[in-house]
């Protein structure tokens, strides 16, 4: 290993205007006890001088690092220039060139013919976009999603939500969802798609016939487990079949970061709807958008609407990053070198342990087998100056969503980081080390 | 009037890559068919060199107008210096920045104790964490709105929304909210709280009850209807004895809209939990917050989330504009008398026509009688060079959402056009005008 | 007085086999600490030869007394002759029968044109096809029904019912209902009618279009209130004008309670669907019926079925008893002056205690201020003999439901002793009285 | 064969008062066009002299026959000597008699120790009863129920059945309900209890912790699926792991239909609670039951009630009945041996057409591949003399529910003609045949 890593400063802020003024709902910063000030590239800094590795890319949102310099110049000269912050959703230059990358950069290229909508600019907004959608066209109103599926916090989308906790905070029953099992939920001889077809086939199953199947390609937030190509095929066959929407919400997984720009491309199917956001806007501003096939663009004007729908700063950076990343396939190669690595290094770990790994592309993680061992492995890691964080039903997966811009070496020390931390947590059995 | 507005260029955009790629869900591009580019103060300008004068400020988002230079300044620097821009819910030196802001220059001097929790960045969301809250510490599962409110478009807080059309599309039916009559609602003979007293003291009403009573003070998207003191406060009277919390809904009544930095101040009672977006960030960033009284901070970590719940670089704006807006009561005092002027000249275009205006402060506007004529009216107007929009259930109240920072000769100016266009398009009747 | 009921025995049953055995749900069993064994006209006998007068009816289910001798007859010589007792949804004689009594003895005479649909023979069942009949004529899902109306105790009735208690023993949110105010509920100022008809007709109220508006014209079990004709027909109105279904649910009024057949003769407007049960039968066999236009008769075969839905023994019995009763106008008359001779009597009453009376024909009560007074009256009627009960919000209204068929000595003995318990209750403040 | 059956007239009725009267919602009456009129032991009559081997029972309603001589006698009685018919949920003799029978014949040699909570007497009011109770002793909202299970038309039933037709009448979605896949759903590969198990097990599979598993242990109306006594233990050791109770529905299969009175004797298991309706009354009166752990004895008075739950004509017959058939072994052991040939002779008429069998005890039935061959069989059926109906999601199943009191011979004979229906149905290809 060549290159090493600073040690961070590791002081603790001063947290007391937080503990007095911001709701205790907030969550990382609990397990990174710092406060962060500047950011570029690959880096988190802290106001005392301590600089970080940041595999969690806020949560895919940074797949190009943060303030990346081309992204970063357009917003300034478009701020300076006193361009249009906010206009609804008014035509503006910003709009029209951010719909022309779209359709050139990415949808032309792909063959793909998608309407965009932008919705509010939060994930969960284009989830709530989509299924209103697919119950507005198809007219009926269940939505079939699946085990340790994560579509976002706001009623609609969280009722697609799989997880327990979340759920649990609704304070009102989730309606109008069942979630069924995911590719391999019930393990490599169970056949989850052929039990789907097999409900939906029968008019006394108890299932309702579906508006739409909601499907992530990788499950980001439960557990990074990866749906195989032929599963993913036989369940756009059945919503094909039953009349059903399938729609992908490539949120997490989409704007390359299981390789390519969309996460189900060359899969050999088409998601009648897709969400993005996330790192669509490139530089981690919030901007969301469902994309949807001409023919299902029914909406009435103004049907779902939302004051934050058109981010224009957003339109620019992302408008940037689309023209810069994805015009042509040098960054999807180098994509797939950086999976290719991750992917090596974290099965090299997983035999060295016995452990297991999931994802794909940039996408991973590796199943540490609890909750405990997998917080002790990224607090481990925090000390070395490297913010890498969990997933899964149990929190039990160790996930590496290093931006796709990073170089190898950097990439190298950071897994480096990571091995050690994990050999270290599973050195001693879990109940003795914690004594 | 001395000041007259340039007129503006008048001519269609090249709408092509809209109609191919931009979802036909969009609404506001419709009726100002140009391609704005620029905008700064009071001032939005069109591709081909056009002017208009904002009396929408996006839906009372642009409160200090557009690329205010302090903000814009404060923003230009901070992206140049690779301020963070996405930080999902970590410390770092804006949000802490924002939060003293926030508590020094607003919560303090009003002797308000709220703790500020950081939703995803669209008012809905904020409407959303709410009711999850209010559920939550109370135990009960029905949320009380009223006729005419207007809350978001996600499934919880679409579900508080009144408007049909906006209901119609979640596809599914809309539980666990009952609609109560607003204030005036039935009008001046009966009293609505006394009605909504009666059925929540009656325990065979069949009015469940409630976790909470949501409000807004001012229905901006409802018709501009404005509760009196006396109601609220007696709204807030009837949480109280029926232990349910108090939500003032003020993502578009406050950040001065109304006169006053809350919408409420002054009126004797103070919310249990207040939403706030909108003019927030003060640049029209996307950003959101949901405050609540410290008891009721009964969050788990997560319970809710969102992934740009921290707009680095509105924390960034949003704390300069409370510190250069409110840490005197100057801007409060213009704002009193811009109110004033408006208040006056829509009183003589109402008493002229025999109409009737609504609303409080700067968030006011005028029954013409129909969406028809509105809609000819504002028409008018943009053809003059002034962006006005319509409110209300039938789009029939034609209202002024000027900037608050707007100077007293243009202010003056805008409502010329109104009303020339006002009487021009009750010259004649309207059935007889359409031929 | 000439009339005197003899005293009770007044012994409490060996109840340990209900303690053992029976649910503590029970509740009528609580007030009423006999154990009972036969029955004859308006008298109910304990096992250890204690003799009730009945004001109670069954709650209006006996409005022909206990086993009446020609319905005993009927139904004896049916079973005899090896009648079939139970056919599913079958042609039988029996069935025939019935339906012709119904069509030639009540449905010509009045000028009604309904099919009849055999529900379970619960009063609850016969609302849920109701409803369910509405919801898929209109496509709509939202049903009106009145604060204080009680529908039944299966999920789709109970959403119906306004009574907390009962609500809350739902266990889940109770939807797709909403509950407006009641003739009166807000006092003679205000206009419940014209309060519904404004929320329907305004797209922003939050009240979605209804499937149907549910009313009964007295409210049993809600205290006894009285619809105007008035109002009934400007609800109709509102029904008609919304393309909403009308549905008189007239289980506890109707077969005579009010003074005609259906309680809602002769007020001008004709219901779309009405809910029949309790009396029907006419000797207190589980029986219920859905009455609806021929037009609305849009099931499929067995869309909504249960096993007892054909209980033939109630057949024999409902076709003797409107045969017998309802052939000609007499018993209309008897009813009409018993009625007048109830009202006189509970007005005297209540102009004694500065009261108020409630209700219409033989459905009448009187409103002693609490639940307490009126248990306290109810108790002491009991220990002189009178079965009689309270209705209510609070359970406040003693009330009146002797069986239609009393003769007036009877009647007036029974109205003494009720006359005597409420002047005893009220004698002194009910606190000290409970010492 | 010795035995055979007199050929019926087969005349049609004159249906012209159902075509003017009766909601076409019938269906029983559609396939077997008759008017009946008298019924006995295992026949029933029509009005034309025709006669009729009962092989439906009224779907499990008539197990002891029609008009058994002893419950008829003791009914008779009953009515002669003025038994109380109606009396709410007051203590009657009927009642305390009802109960020392339940508890003397049944629970106690059982080992069993329940409550009774007498419902509205239908199916639908038993379930709707049983999981309210599950819900409020829970404090939880979600019920699993499985594929293929019926449970009633109210709306809290209904959401917990699987058929697709019967759910759509509901008019609005059905909610709070999973349906899990029952035993044998999945073919003999999949073993779905251990499908519930890790679905339940797992806090981000988006099924939320439920307040009852409700299950039919032979699923009657689904296709006489019969769960093996295993698959049944297992499920009960899975509610009691998560804290839910175990609801077994024995409406159909209970009261001796499969071999013992309650379906799950010796099954190694105890259910929480227990749903009774159908034979319960013995003589095809409506009365239904709720039995559970006096534990869950958590009601408040009259929290779940009816006006016809207290059924004491029912109470009279039912406790004839329990004390007639249930007092010693011998009934059991008819059933067993009836049961056996039962098995014997459709096992051999599956096995001459390569189809295959379904069900246990007496409630039996063969899967002749459509329901068009199911239809045309079970038409021939009637046209020989045999009342013969079909279950399954598709009707299928051809379903033998002779009632159990039938002789051998009798039996037999119905078999006979069974085969040869079955025989010539199938003779030639359906789609031959038709022509």
């Amino acid at each position: 290993m060549t290159t090493t890593l600073p040690k961070p400063t590791g002081q603790m802020p001063d947290t007391a205007i937080y503990e007095r003024r911001e709701s205790v709902v907030r969550s990382y910063a609990r397990s990174m006890p710092r406060q962060f000030n500047k950011a570029e590239n690959i880096w988190m800094r802290d106001n005392q001088g301590g600089r970080y590795l940041d595999f969690l890319s806020g949560c895919s949102t940074l797949n190009y690092g943060h303030n990346h310099p081309v992204l970063k110049q357009a917003l300034l000269d478009y701020i300076a220039a006193d361009g249009i912050a906010h206009g609804l959703d008014l035509h503006t230059d910003a709009k029209a060139d951010f719909l022309d990358a779209l359709e050139s950069v990415i949808l032309k290229p792909r063959g793909l013919d998608y309407r965009a909508m932008f919705t509010g600019p939060t994930g969960t907004n284009a989830v709530e976009a989509a299924i209103k959608l697919a119950r507005k066209v198809t007219g009926r109103e269940m939505v079939i999603a699946f085990t340790n599926g994560f579509h976002g916090m706001t009623l609609g989308a969280l009722a697609c939500t799989g997880n327990a906790a979340k759920r649990g905070g609704a304070g009102v029953p989730l309606s109008h969802v069942a979630h069924e099992p995911y590719d391999g939920y019930h393990g490599p001889e169970v056949d989850t798609a052929e039990l789907l077809e097999r409900r939906l086939s029968d008019p006394s199953s108890g299932l309702d016939a579906p508006a739409a199947i909601l499907v992530e390609t990788v499950q980001g937030e439960g557990g990074l487990n990866a749906a195989s190509p032929e599963w993913l095929r036989r369940i756009a066959a059945i919503a094909r079949r039953h009349s059903a929407l399938m729609i992908v919400d490539d949120i997490q997984a989409g704007c390359g970061r299981t390789g390519s720009f969309f996460s189900f491309e060359g899969m050999g199917f088409t998601p009648d709807i897709v969400t993005m956001a996330k790192s669509l806007s490139g530089m981690g501003l919030p901007f969301a958008l469902t994309l949807f096939r001409p023919e299902l663009d029914q909406w009435e004007p103004g049907e779902h609407n939302g004051t934050f729908r058109g981010n224009n700063h957003a339109f620019v950076t992302a408008a940037a990053a689309l023209r810069h990343f994805w015009s042509d396939g040098r960054f999807q190669q180098d994509i797939a070198r950086r999976g290719a690595m991750i992917e090596r290094r974290l099965e090299a770990m997983a035999a060295e342990h016995g452990l297991t790994t999931r994802g794909r592309g940039m996408m991973r993680g590796i199943d540490v087998g609890s909750g405990e061992v997998a917080a002790t492995v990224t607090a481990a890691c925090f000390d070395r100056g490297l913010i890498i964080e969990t997933s899964g039903a149990h929190d039990e997966i160790v996930k590496v969503l290093a931006p796709l811009i990073i170089d190898d070496a950097h990439l190298s020390a950071g897994l480096d980081i990571m091995e050690t931390c994990i050999r270290e947590a599973l050195a001693v059995p879990y109940g003795v080390a914690a004594e």
